[in-house]
C-alpha cells in the first residue's frame, strides 16, 4: 500500500477552497475524483495547508495511499488526464515513506502575496494580483514588516473562525519587494494561522498609503484583539508557494 | 481637435485580434465603443500593431482625436469604466502633437514570448504562455537566435497572408533567457512581419529539442521559403510589451 506524495498548481477562482465542502467545488474535491478515475477507490488526498477560496497555489502537497503500486509518473499523467478540463495540475509525483504526512511532517510553508500597484484595473492578471490605486510607499511597509517576524501572539491576524489551538506562531520570514508596479509579499513559517498572510498584507496596505505608520503594526500585533487589524486583502493576490520537509 | 495616445493593456484570449472584423469581438472595437461612449461620436483608434487573435498586450499603442479637449486622465478613467468587463486596460493616455501616429511614428517594438517548459498542463497560466512538455535547450535556441540577427529578406517567417510590401527587415534582438521551467523569448525590431515572431519561436522550438541544428535556422533564413519554417507557436504566449516612439 504505497504512499504518494504530489505537490500541485493550481487556480483558485471557480473553488470554493482546498477542502471537500457542500457549497462548491473544492481542489481536495477534484482530486478525488481523479484518484477514483485511476484507481477504482475513493480516496481523499490530505494536503499541507488549507487554502480559501480564491487562493492560488503554485506548490501545494498532498499525500494519499493506493492499494495498487503505481509508478510515480503513471499517477501524476493519469491525474492530469483526469482533471482535466479544471485548472488544476500535478507537478510532481514521488512514493514516500508511510510515515509522511502532507500537513503534519511540514517543516516550513511559504506564501507569496501579489499586489499590482496602479490605477488602472487589472486586463490580464485579473484574479491573479490585489490591484491597489493608491501609491504605496513599499519602503515603509518594509520597516513594518520587521515588528512581525519572530515569535508572537498573533490575534489580531487570525480569522476568529480559525481552529488553531494556540495564536502563538513564529514567523521566519516576511519580505515585501517592488519591481515597477508589482510589490510582492514573501513570508515563511512553520506553520499560519487561518487568514494570517491576507490580514498582515491588508494592515501593511494601510502603512503603505500613510493611513498608518510602520509603528502602527505594532501596537495591533501587541493588541491581540482582533478588532485592531486592518481590512483582510482578497485571496486573489495570495499563493501557496511551496512546502518544505 | 486634440489627439490622444494612450496605452494598452489586455488579454487576448476572447478576442479575434486587435483589428475590427466581422467575425468577432475585437480589442480596437471595444476601444471604439467606450471612446463613443465617452464623446458620442464613432472614432477608430488606431493602433501601432495588429495583433492577432489570441496575442495579449502590456503596452500597445493606439491613437485617436477628439472633438472636446477632455483633460487625458478623464479619457483614460472614462475609457477604463466603459471598457468593463472586457480584459482591456489604458494603463496611461496623454495628448500628443496632431502629427503623431501609433503606427507610422513607431521607431521600434518590443515583443515577448514565454514558453513554460514542462510535462504538467499549465493551471494558473493557461492560454498565457506556450506549454512545451519536451526538455528544451535553451542555450542552443539562444546561439540559433543570433544567425537571425540584422537586416534579412524573412520570407520563411511571414505569414502567406502578410500584407507588407518588403519581406526585408531588421532585427536589433532576439534574446533568449531561461528561468527554471520558464523561457523568455524578448525581441526588437522597427516592425516585424506578420506571424514573424511566432514563426520564428516554432522553428526556435524546433533547434530545442535538437530536431534542428542551430546551423538549421541559419538555413532556413536562407531559404527564403515559407514552407522552410517550423511550425508557428500559439498566440497565447506572446506578449506585445512596448512601442518607441
Amino acid at each position: 500500500m504505497p504512499r504518494y506524495k504530489i505537490t500541485i498548481e493550481y487556480d483558485g477562482t471557480p473553488f470554493a477552497g482546498w477542502q471537500i465542502q457542500a457549497n462548491g467545488p473544492s481542489i481536495q474535491g477534484e482530486l478525488a475524483c481523479a484518484i477514483e478515475a485511476l484507481s477504482g477507490a475513493r480516496i481523499v488526498p490530505r494536503g499541507a495547508g488549507r487554502t480559501d477560496a480564491g487562493v492560488h497555489a503554485r506548490g501545494q502537497v498532498a499525500h494519499f495511499d493506493l492499494d495498487r503500486d503505481f509508478p510515480p509518473e503513471t499517477v501524476r499523467d493519469a491525474l492530469n488526464f483526469h482533471l482535466r478540463p479544471a485548472p488544476i495540475a500535478v507537478l510532481a509525483c514521488e512514493i514516500v515513506d508511510g510515515a509522511f504526512d502532507a500537513r503534519f511532517s511540514a517543516k516550513a510553508r511559504h506564501y507569496l502575496y501579489r499586489i499590482v500597484n496602479r490605477r488602472a484595473r487589472l486586463a490580464l492578471d485579473r484574479d491573479r494580483a490585489w490591484q491597489v490605486p493608491v501609491p504605496l510607499d513599499a519602503a515603509a511597509m518594509q520597516k513594518a514588516a520587521r515588528y512581525l517576524i519572530g515569535r508572537h501572539d498573533f490575534t489580531t491576524f487570525r480569522s476568529s473562525q480559525c481552529q488553531g489551538k494556540s495564536p502563538l506562531r513564529t514567523l521566519d520570514r516576511l519580505d515585501l519587494t517592488r519591481d515597477g508596479e508589482d510589490i510582492f509579499v514573501i513570508t515563511s513559517a512553520r506553520s499560519f494561522l487561518h487568514h494570517q498572510v491576507r490580514s498582515v498584507v491588508g494592515s501593511l496596505k494601510l502603512v503603505g498609503e500613510s493611513k498608518w505608520r510602520p509603528e502602527d503594526l505594532r501596537r495591533a500585533l501587541d493588541a491581540r484583539d482582533r478588532t485592531a487589524c486592518g481590512p483582510v486583502a482578497p485571496a486573489c493576490g495570495l499563493y501557496f508557494m511551496k512546502v518544505d520537509y
